[in-house]
């Protein structure tokens, strides 16, 4: 399949509840699955919410990761967008796995951007 | 269906390769489409790639969104992340669309942190 970009959609249920609500570790865990995964850092932004919750980004040169927490369900939504046959989201979704320890967790994978012609992209 | 967020999948094919390698343009779509959507923004951040190309997001109380373009296929995928009933995605879909003008597109709608008890989020 001739496809742009991959992206992975992160289910993760019954994580640890502190963990959601921590900042600092979201944004560790966010950083390290980037940059394990050989993608290049170009920025972040997270945003701690009250009473619970955290948002943030992490803004790679072959797209982004994102996570939503929602510590008072125990979960936390993450999207991993990658372009390009340098990055391996797959070991990015692993890090974060291990991260935030979910009791469940399910991954879907959405091609993005499946072109008709032969092109530089994934194949 | 009890869902905590719902994440719309937009494809955006033979869009203005023009408007698509223009930041500023971008930047000010993402960001009318996240006010006229009823979202809150907390902040943005918007990359321009040589030869060509640009990623942006634009991150909201309710979630975020996201933008990448392929000026060289005419194509962008653009993900719009929202939590919450004050924030309408499919009208921030709808701005999108029309400023990127494609002559094709498709919409994937995802609901994200489906929940087996009763909670506060979509339903």
């Amino acid at each position: 399949m001739n496809a742009l970009g991959k992206l992975l959609l992160l289910e993760l249920k019954d994580c640890n509840k502190e963990v959601l609500n921590d900042l600092d570790f979201l944004k560790r865990a966010l950083l390290m699955a980037a940059t394990e995964s050989g993608a290049t850092v170009l920025g972040e932004s997270f945003h701690q919410f009250e009473p619970q919750g955290v948002s943030g980004v992490v803004v790679i040169a072959e797209s982004h990761l994102f996570i939503h927490t929602w510590p008072e369900y125990g979960y936390a939504a993450a999207d991993i967008f990658t372009c390009g046959n340098s990055v391996h989201p797959e070991k990015a979704a692993e890090i974060l796995i291990e991260k935030l320890g979910p009791d469940s967790h399910s991954i879907i994978e959405v091609p993005r951007g499946i072109m008709d012609t032969q092109m530089g992209g994934l194949e």
